[in-house]
This record gives structure tokens, sequence and C-alpha cells, in this order.
């Protein structure tokens, strides 16, 4: 069976059900149709509740929960309309992308509308072309939910957008699809299974390879290529955080990137990276040190992961952020460990430059309650003067408490 | 030599020149101090000339030019400010960030300036943050220039900005430094040959491993090392956009991402990929034929680099974007060649989403004249019904025409 047919059969027969299989790998349509009704129907229930007439969305990675839409476009202005009552999003973009909707969504092609090259690093912007629509639509006075904050909703557009339709009233939904993602789906979970297994392999790779006399790029080279090929399942997808990988001094600098200078003996390596199955991250985070690690780096290292290991056993459906930070908090209350930023994060969905999902922190003052199918970043970071260390974990919240998705030794990583 | 003492040298005593064989390195600060005054001082001039008194700059590409800072982290809030008066810009960011601005840029501490870990992903906007140093210099009132269009500069950030700051005049300055960008050094020309050479190889290690059977993955996670790995003089840094490789009705859709799909004998294979060196990119595209294409794809091809040929031959300062867009589609016409949208745009320092310069667009009624030192990537792809091919190459504006920077065969490249 070639793919164009199963391409085919994705769009047609099989709607509503699908075969797990498929989840294991990469592929342009990973979700049923089914799954993308639900989340279109939560959406529009909770627009409804909050009086919402048009959702307007500009981030990536909401645009891919809702559409299937996915490609390496969003360079450009794109964006996915949602109205309480149409069937499908409508999904606006560059005409030369117009095939990648078509591979990628389960729209059917009237809810596929391109706007032409003059658009394009123009004057005439595409939220003039997007007001059109929404005028189109008898939608022009309405109530339009538009994300303030995302990185793809410029000021500019939002001005153009805003003098296109003078009576419309906006409201900021920065976060009100990210949301509707934090709690996954079992296939968004099997995504994350699986990102997880190579998030593993690429990190015993990174560990095989980062030795005194190695240079960065090379080490950056082997888990780029480790986290691509992915697993005998499935292929990788790519991160939309490269891996980090300070070493040295550098490793208090936790979001330097490589550079061709060589690892040297005595010094701590960081290593932050994630697999990627179609589009859902499982980061991972391991400290390696290059040689015998000063005491301070080996009680410090133990610490961190004491303070782990009592944060996730604090886990459990109904306990809110907070109260897994205040756990994280007191464990290490009185070492030499102290830690004033966040500890972790809500994650899934990813486009660069960020997997983060934007929801829920574990920190103080978030009341977020875990829930089942919430999927988290546990990361705290430590850095002291010369040095830092970052040990995490990604883990996803069950019945039952944390399951945490990879299997590496959580421990610094000491090669000796 | 440590690396620890390298890295004070540059900030200390060579100061003004350069060894130029450290620009063939990856390294965490590639420009001299002189290159980074000469930067500020002609941006000073310009918004002297437009009477700017602030300089707001977000979009990452234009803080790396003007500062040096370099690290994955502008998923969070970052800003530069620069004044006519002051002898350096300041940095402002998250303070865990810190020490990447220490470590990569070439200002003085006093100039690196971070907010607090409360001011990410929650109520609280870094924009208060900012508008409060600029009240301090006592220029709340004065006319800003802000970067309208940026990826960074959301459309919240520009609200907080200017509740904020109420009696400050707001001016679009989003091409404002990417202009003073577009007229490269020496030193950064020197970054655009290192990175096509590592292009050159990537590119032939992806024509080598593409073939029927092989997965897409696989086929990127090899050019992703190629590309990391660089090559004897140099490592690679990360593309702001990731290789594109669509293959078969998917070469219709060029910004598709890979699956992990197998490559199908009888199809084409699109291969659009970039080298970088200290975030100076020199992108390059080549399209594969896996068995004997049909007489359309030969013809096509052939075409298309009959067109190339001819534009490139255009290229000499003075002539504008326009009139080498004209000698293109002069070359292709009554062919069965069509291309609606431009054919190439100026290239240089690239963060994701995109390594596109955002200046001159090599289309019609763009009259930016060609100058030596402007870097271009010329990439006239065309789609057809069931397919499409790209061939592109970067290009240097010199005295005496177009230098091509990468050396690759500019043709189908068939597979047999």
């Amino acid at each position: 069976m070639t793919k164009r047919i199963i391409s085919e059969l994705y769009k047609g027969f099989i709607s509503d059900s699908y075969p797990f299989v498929i989840m294991a790998q990469l592929a342009r349509q990973p979700f049923s149709r089914g799954e993308y009704r639900d989340r279109l129907h939560e959406t529009q229930r909770r627009m409804e509740d909050r009086g919402l007439n048009v959702l307007l969305i500009t981030d990536p990675a909401n645009i891919f929960y809702l559409s299937g839409y996915d490609a390496y476009s969003f360079y450009v202005p794109q964006i996915l309309l949602v109205t309480p009552d149409r069937d499908q999003p409508v999904w606006v973009g560059r005409d030369q992308d117009y095939t990648c909707a078509t591979e990628t969504t389960w729209l059917d092609t009237d809810n596929i509308v391109v706007y032409s090259d003059e658009y394009v690093d123009s004057e005439k912007h595409p939220m003039s072309f997007v007001a059109d629509i929404l005028n189109n639509w008898g939608r022009a006075d309405t109530t339009i939910g538009v994300e303030m904050k995302s990185d793809y909703f410029s000021a500019h557009a939002y001005h153009e957008l805003s003098r296109a339709l003078p009576d419309a009233t906006f409201e900021d939904t920065t976060k009100f699809v990210n949301f509707i993602r934090m709690v996954k789906s079992d296939a968004e979970v099997e995504c994350h299974r699986q990102a997880a297994k190579i998030s593993e392999q690429a990190m015993k790779q990174g560990i095989d390879t980062i030795s005194a006399g190695v240079s960065e790029s090379d080490a950056a080279a082997t888990v780029y290529e480790a986290l691509l090929e992915g697993t005998d399942e499935t292929g990788g997808d790519y991160p939309a955080i490269v891996p980090l990988m300070p070493s040295g001094k550098g490793t208090g600098s936790p979001h330097l990137t490589w550079t061709n200078e060589k690892y040297e003996e005595g010094e701590p390596v960081i290593l932050e990276l994630a697999g990627v199955v179609n589009r859902y991250h499982s980061p991972l985070t391991r400290t390696i040190f290059l040689g015998e690690p000063p005491e301070q780096v080996r009680t410090a290292s133990q610490i961190i992961v004491d303070g782990i290991e009592a944060a996730l056993d604090a886990v459990e459906p109904g306990v809110t952020c907070e109260e897994v930070e205040q756990v994280w908090r007191e464990r290490i209350k009185g070492t030499i460990v102290e830690k004033e930023s966040r500890i972790g994060y809500s994650t899934g969905i990813g486009y660069p430059p960020s997997w983060v999902e934007k929801t829920a922190s574990i920190r103080p003052g978030d009341q977020t309650e875990l829930q089942p199918n919430m999927v988290f970043h546990m990361i705290p970071g430590v850095w002291f003067d010369d040095y830092g260390i970052e040990i995490s974990e990604s883990f996803l919240v069950t019945e039952d408490g944390a399951e945490v998705l990879a299997d590496v030794p959580r421990e610094l990583i000491v090669k000796n």
C-alpha cells in the first residue's frame, strides 16, 4: 500500500476510529477525525461559556491541535478561525502552503483559505485579509478572542486587525486553547511515551559521546542524529528547542548553545533535550561530570535528586502545582541547594521557540489541580557561582500518581 | 590556553582588531569590539536622522547583531535598548540568562539588566520593567522605535509598554536594524563563506543518503548531523529553519517537514538546508530524482537553472532587485515554468522561525539597489500539479557581480 493510498484512507474510510499502531509513527495525519471533532467541540463549548463569537488562533501549537496543520511555515502569518457553530475550523495561510494544509489537516478544502504572496514581507498584512473573511461571515462586530501574548501575533498584526474591524470587541484568549490541550487524550499520551523512548536513546548517545577532547558541535551533531533517527518504532520529529548542552562555567547559563570548543576533563556538562513524536515533546535533562566530581557537585546532585523524588511522590490527581513545589522546597530546605524560579511546567505540543505549554507552572501561587493525562517537565535547575546542575524528568499524571516517562538513571552521570 | 582565558582575552586585550582565523570557528564572541562599535554608531546615526530617542529591539537577530547576545532563550521577552548617546546598548532579559549575556555580549555588566522569574508566563509583563528603565533615563515621553512586526514583540507586549508609557510616541522600526545588517562586514562575509562549505557538505550527505527505501526521518538525521558537525575548519550552528525535505507529491508543499515514511523509486525529493556559522546562514536547495525523471521534470529543471544563471549574471552593484527578477522572468517566458512569488530574499543572521532578513526581496516592485557585501538566497521554487522543483543558490554581491557561495552542481540531481 503506497503512502498516497494510506493518505486517502486517513481522509475517508478510517474516520472516527484509528488503530493505535499509527500513533507510534510520525505521520502527516496522526489523529482520527473523531479526536479532532472532540477537540473542536470542547473549544466551542468553552467559547460559548465565555461569550466568544470567534476564536482567532495564531499560536502554531494551538493551530496544530485543532486542525492538524503541521509545516515549518509559521514565519509568515497563519491563522485558524473557530466559531461556535461551524463544524470545522478555517485555516488561513500563504498560497504556497495550501497543499501543506490539504496534506496535514482534517479540514475540507472549503475551509482552507490562502492569501497571495503580495502579503508576504510587504505593506499589505494578512490580517486585513482575515478581517474580510470575518466581515463576510457577519462577525465584524462581535466578540473575538485573540492570543495577545502569542509569539506569532505581532503588535502590528493586532493593530491591522483592530483597524480593519473597528466594531469588534477583542478579548485576550492567549491560553484558552492551551488549557484545553493540557489534559491529553490516550493517543496524545502514546506520542509522549514514544517521544520519551527517543529522549532516552538520545541521552544515552549524548552520555556516550560527551568526553574530554570532543567538540561541543560534534556532540550536538550526534545528539541531533539520535533525536531524529528515533527508535525501531518511530522516527523523531524536530524539537522546538535545540539540545542545550552548556559545559564548564557555561553550565551556569542554561540556554547557551554549543560552540566548537572541546570539552575538558574536570568540568560538568548539562544535556537538556527532548524526543518528539508528532510534535509532542518529552524533555529530559542530565548533568554529566567529566572526571571525578568535587564533593559539592556530588552532594548538590543528590539533594536535587531527593527533591525531585519527593516532589514526584507528591503527584496525584487533585493536588495543586504549588503543593508539589512545596514538597520540593521542604525537602531541600537547609541544604546548599537554593531555588528561586519554578521547578517545572506543563508540556506537550511545541513549535519553536518553545515546548512549554504556558499553562501551569510548578511554583508557589499556581493552584492548578493535577488531573490524569497531564504531562509536566520537572526541571529544578540549580545554579551556583561557577557551575550549574540540571536533572529533570517528564512525567504523566495518572490515577495513581506520577508515571515518569523516560528511563535513565536519575543521578549525576560521572564519566571517569 | 584554556577557553576561559581566551574568553577573557576577547573581553579585554584584543579589542579593536581580531585575527580572522577566529571567524572560521563557532565562538561565544565571534566579532571584535570595534565591529560592534561600528554597528552601534551606524544605528545611532540613523536614529538621529529619524529623530528616534530610543530604539527598543526585540528581534533576536537584531539583538545579536548589536550586542552579540546568543542563547536559545528568546521564548521569554528579551529587549535591547539603544539610545543615541549611550556608548553601549542595554540588554534586558530573564535573571537566569544573566550569564548568557556576560558570556556572549560585548556589554559591560552595568548594561546587562535582568527581571526576576515572577515575570515569566505570568500576569506581570517584562515591558513594565522596561518602562521603568526608560522612566529612570528620563525618556518616558520621547520618541521610541519598536519593532511592531517582530515575532517576538507580541500584541500584549506593545499594549503593556504603551500603557506604562502613556506620554511616549511610538514609531514602527521593524526593519530599521535589518537594513543596517543588510551590507555585511568582511568578518560577516567570512561566516557566510564558512557556512556555505557546511551547506555543501550537508547537501552531499543528503544526496548520498536519500534513496528509495530510506526513511525520511533517517535522512533528516543524517543531514542534521552533517550540518552541526561542520567542516574541518568549524563546527556548525543550528539553522533557523529545519532542513525541509518533502518528497513525491509533497514536493508541491515546500514547508512540509519529514515523516518516517520511506522514499519511493520514481519520485522527486527536495532538500532545502542551510549551513550556519555564528548565526549566519548560507541556504542551499537541490531537487533529487529517485530513478529516471519524466521528461517534463528534466525540462523544467533546465529552464529553472537557465533562469537562475541569467539572473545571477544580471547581479552587480547598482542594479535593483526588481531588475534581477525581470531577467529571470524574461528568460522563463513562454516555457512551461510559471512563477508568481518572489524568487529570492536577503539573508544573514537568523533565529527560529526564519533565516529571511526581511529587507529586500527579488520581486517586481522592490527597488533596493544591490551593493557589495549583500547576501541573497535566490530560490525560485516552482510547483506543478503533482510535484515541485526547487534549485537555489546563496550569493554574495561583489564589485564584479555575484559570487555563488556553495559549490554543488546546479542541476536536477538524478539518482539511478
